[in-house]
């Protein structure tokens, strides 16, 4: 149930000393024989991007897709750090291959935290010998405990089909919006696997599990996805290799959203009958990014105007007369009137953990869902800070 | 200091039983003589607009820009209210124009409220002639409350030039974002101006007032900003009205802003060094919308990697080695790293009522500049429920 599962992968965690609350802070998984193997990444679209992702993805650039390690730590993004950043995260990368015996760009390197502050190298050069010597095939609950920043709790799933095993770990909770994951992730698998093929199995996957995700409409600077094939289990199909990943993608996605900073819901939007899938997204994503409509989940109110509203102001082609608007599958809305509804069961629905809102446009065949949350006090709290 | 304060114009505002609380909820701005004069207005883009705009729109279509009186209504928006709401905006123009003695396209009609709820047409038949017989040239103030939702102050202007008076009212509160004003307002100015002048005038008047504000990023389905020019000061310079109009809607805007519910900042978001004003517009937008950075502000925390994070996903040019970002006018960050600054001067600037962050991304000459608020427990509470 870890980034361990698969065949020959092991991982650690540690306290390197980032955190001051003396919580792990820096986690490493590897390939088991330190060899390298098939790797594929998908990263943020920020322009603003961290230093990790700037220097992993030359790293894969210069390997043509191929790691022996993913290194991560929590406690400071290593984001807005300048050329001094950018030093650390080669360093970082250096002192990991140093201690596997691999070369150091065949080492990939994920930071998260506080964006804009110094990152220091000292953590890193204790740090990194003390999580090689703690590599184990038991290590991906460690790993997946010392990327947490705000998570409540970790995120770790795993799926299996034909003797194939993927396994993955993310930390998630807040700053997180559709295109791309915003989030750090590793994923493993055991099929042998061509990068290229392994990279648009990737794509595919976050398309459909950390893509569809918003918490509150930010993207990152430091999100990264990456997954690591072996080839230990043997050759698979690139269906069986693309449905192994968005099985653990989509697992990861769904902890992440049920985790989110504050969040007391996890809310499903659906959109259908828009005149395309494009649009659908538009709409879903206005919808789930409206703050007065995640303050109506947060009081467990339908309120069905706001997300009328929101559809109307979403710039897609939509029909007033024919659109509908239903929570847990009783239709609240329809032609864009109120209708007799069942008024106990939409206050059970909306009482609920989980909420799925569905809206049909009205105009044509495409669809679309995202996973968003609630806007709450709790939300408003954590962030007041910096955090 | 009103929407009564140029020659000629009358007001009221009467309790006509829309609002439970036994508030004012019903008010009219008409000529003192109910003669039609030149009319302009500005409506919501949102495609789900409610029944008043779609009456409005069609009644200065049909009289080619002239109007003799605006009615409006607080405690039910007539949004999402089908053809029986259509039949009600209908009927209280031409209540109006009864009592008045005008036709009844030479009457707009606004309303702002809760979305979806029927209205009742019996507190206008009533509430009309209540609201006809009280007009007169005190009645401003009594419209501009008659016409508050969740404000907790009335929103009134006035500027003059050359001996011309432009006045104005306005509510606000939230499901406010530019493009366009979000919300409802009546001006009035004494110059004689055409149709089409003061129409362009409006626009302009508009797009650097309600059109720079933005507390939550909800376009509602309800705004409305109509202006009557009566003459009665005589002709006016193109650029005399203009100047007059922008004048009032942005101290109207201005007072939106201050007293949007919840919030404790007044933000003024700048963004200079964009390739062009519109890839500033949407670089502003984008940080003055984001949850995160909105929370930031209500901890009175300068935090500026958030900031950089959002510009850096905004999908605009920008140079990371040449970008600064500063409060106050104190520079926190440059070059995408942070530099020495004054911290005791920023944190007083987060501390004020008033807060000025400006972004400069490095690369042309494009500026823009935007309204916004902190996003606080007080808004959540206010949104979680039908409000």
């Amino acid at each position: 149930m870890s980034v361990t599962s698969p065949l020959g992968f092991v991982a650690a965690g540690v306290h390197a000393g980032i955190k001051a609350s003396g919580d792990l802070d820096l986690a490493l998984v590897a390939t088991a024989d330190a060899v390298p193997v098939a790797a594929a990444a998908v990263f943020t679209q920020n322009l603003a991007c961290a230093a990790p992702v700037q220097v992993s993805r030359g790293h894969l650039a210069a390997t043509g897709g191929r790691a022996a390690a993913v290194v991560l730590n929590s406690g400071n993004a290593n984001a807005a750090t300048g050329e001094a950043g950018l030093a650390v995260a080669r360093e970082t990368c250096a002192l990991v291959a140093a201690g596997l015996g691999c070369a150091p760009e065949e080492v990939l390197v994920c930071s998260t935290g506080l964006i804009g502050i110094p990152m220091p190298i000292d953590p890193f050069r204790t740090g990194v010998p003390a999580v090689v010597a703690g590599l184990r095939p038991q290590g991906g609950a460690d790993a997946a405990t010392a990327i947490m920043t705000t998570d409540t709790v970790a995120k770790e799933a795993t799926a299996t089909s034909g003797g194939v095993t993927a396994g993955g770990m993310a930390k998630g909770a807040a700053m997180l919006a559709p295109d791309m994951a915003t989030m750090l992730a590793v994923v493993t698998i055991d099929a042998e696997v061509d990068p290229a093929v392994l990279q648009r199995s990737l794509q595919a996957a976050v398309d459909v599990s950390f893509n569809r995700l918003t918490v509150d409409g930010c993207t990152s600077t430091n999100d990264t996805v990456i997954v690591l094939a072996n080839g230990q289990a043997g050759a698979a199909e690139e269906a069986v290799v693309g449905r192994l990943l968005s099985e653990v993608t989509g697992s990861l996605a769904a902890q992440m959203c049920a985790d989110a900073e504050g969040a007391t819901k996890v809310v499903r939007v659906e959109v259908r009958g828009a005149a395309t899938d494009q649009e659908a997204a538009v709409a879903a994503r206005k919808v789930a990014q409206s703050q007065l409509v995640k303050c109506s989940w947060y009081g467990r109110d339908p309120y069905w105007g706001r997300v009328l509203s929101e559809l109307g102001s979403a710039g897609v082609r939509l029909d007033l007369g024919a659109l509908s608007i239903a929570y847990g599958g009783d239709v609240v809305s329809r032609g864009s009137v109120e209708v007799e509804h069942d008024h106990v069961a939409v206050t059970d629905h909306m009482a609920g953990r989980s909420i799925i809102l569905t809206c049909d446009l009205g105009v044509g065949p495409g669809s679309w869902w995202l996973l968003t949350n609630d806007l709450t006090h709790a939300y408003v709290d954590e962030n007041m800070g910096t955090s």
